[in-house]
């Protein structure tokens, strides 16, 4: 296992207890120096915060830890393409390297929207794509599917 | 004075307070229902912490006033063209619209360096600019003019 899919393993953990907590699963972690500095995964729901995406709940402590703004040196791990409220929080952090698993066609702006990183701001993160792909894409469309069959359900005891 | 005005004069107080805390001032207010239900100003030294833009510390204060995650209705006021981190925000949040006073040739991605809100996510917000557009560039011009002198006495004594 290479170090970006052990990293990678860590932020999925991350999606599952999104998961239990019936939110979107995604997960992140911050790594400096090779060692996680901090973890977020999606709680948007629970928290009723549109700005609790995975991504920013990492980057926020890992901040906090560091106690800095520029996250030099970081790579975060996230299991989705970012969307771009993260990938804009990337640039302004500084965040050296990004690693994401599954593309996200509806909101990714790491490429399938848009490229943000490619667009003249002031960073520019090096970026890797589709570490454990399958992975990341599975548990999301696990979740989707065990979401739709619970309506099914609900719609017909209503019928 | 119209009510954007109004509102956008309420932004520019936050942006002064930035200014007094040796910030790069800029400020914002989410409105609802026409009260301002939240204020936010540039802590990103202050606070270490590359998430704390105006409208990021405004939007998290409004999602937390409502108790939801969804700002349809809501109407955010901002000194400076959102950065795409904050126009992502805008877009996750669902915020109804967007009134900024003066361009960031740099970061502005509502229209500078991209229109994000052009693109085909799932949420576009009604915009409207240069609404005290002089005040909301000169506090910033007057800032940068002011951090030159600075550093420039500081270079002459080191000399």
């Amino acid at each position: 296992m290479t170090d970006d899919e052990k990293f990678m393993k860590e932020a999925l953990r991350e999606a599952k207890k999104s998961q239990s907590e019936m939110e979107v699963p995604i997960g992140a972690v911050v790594v400096y120096e090779n060692k996680i500095i901090s973890r977020g995964r999606n709680k948007r729901e629970l928290s009723c915060n549109a700005l609790s995406h995975a991504e920013i709940v990492a980057i926020n402590q890992a901040c906090q830890k560091l106690k800095r703004w520029r996250l030099t040196g970081c790579t975060i791990y996230v299991t989705l393409e970012p969307c771009p409220m993260c990938a804009g929080a990337i640039i302004n952090s500084r965040i050296s390297k990004v690693v994401y698993g599954a593309n996200d066609p509806k909101a990714g702006s790491c490429e399938s929207v848009i490229d943000l990183f490619s667009l003249p701001y002031n960073h520019k993160p090096q970026v890797e794509k589709d570490v454990l792909k399958q992975e990341c894409s599975e548990i999301l469309s696990l979740f989707f599917k065990n979401l739709r069959k619970k309506h099914d359900l609900k719609f017909k005891e209503q019928v």
